[in-house]
C-alpha cells in the first residue's frame, strides 16, 4: 500500500462546485477495490486550496483509477477551475495507523 | 475533527535515526484519546521527505499533543536533523473515508 497527496488550488469563485464535483468522486473513488482510503481536505486558512488523501492497495490501482468514469467525469469538471496545476506527489508508509 | 498535514524535510546523514524517532512518537501519539490518526509517510522520489498525517479530535487536542513526554522528547531529538523547519498546515475534512 501507498498513499499520494494531491494539492489542489482553485479559483475563488468555483469552491461551491469544485468540491461537489470533488465529493461525487471521492465517494465513487472509495468503492474501488483498488483505494483504500480517499479523504478531502480543504485547507483552514485558505479554502481555494484542497487536497485529497489517496490510499493505493497495488502499484496498477492508480492507473485503473484513472481509467474510471468518475475519475474522467471529475477531470473534465474541474480541470477549467484550477488557479494553478494540480501536484500529486507519492509516498510509502512507515507507519499507518487508519485502521480499514 | 480536523487534520494537521506537517511536511519535514531532513538532512540526508539523519534518514535513519529520524525515522526511528519519528516511529517511537507517532506509536505513543495514536494511543493520546484526543488522536485518531497519525501516519508517518516518506516520499517516494526523495528519501530526505516526509509528512505526518495527524488527524484531531478536538479543537485543544494539539496543544495536549504538544504537553505530551513522547512529543517533547520527539521535538529535542529531531530539531538538528531538520534541513529546514517543518511545517504544520490545518485543514478540515470535506470527506473522511478512514473509518475509526
Amino acid at each position: 500500500m501507498f498513499v499520494a497527496l494531491v494539492h489542489i488550488h482553485i479559483k475563488a469563485e468555483y469552491i461551491d462546485p469544485f468540491i461537489a464535483a470533488t465529493l461525487e468522486n471521492a465517494r465513487n473513488s472509495i468503492q474501488e477495490p483498488g483505494i483504500a482510503q480517499f479523504d478531502f481536505i480543504q485547507q483552514a486558512d485558505d479554502p481555494t486550496r484542497f487536497v485529497l488523501i489517496e490510499a493505493y492497495r497495488s502499484d496498477d490501482a492508480p492507473a485503473r483509477h484513472r481509467e474510471t468514469a468518475h475519475y474522467l467525469k471529475w477531470r473534465d469538471t474541474v480541470v477549467d477551475m484550477m488557479a494553478e496545476p494540480r501536484t500529486g506527489i507519492r509516498y510509502q508508509y512507515l507507519l499507518r495507523t487508519s485502521p480499514e
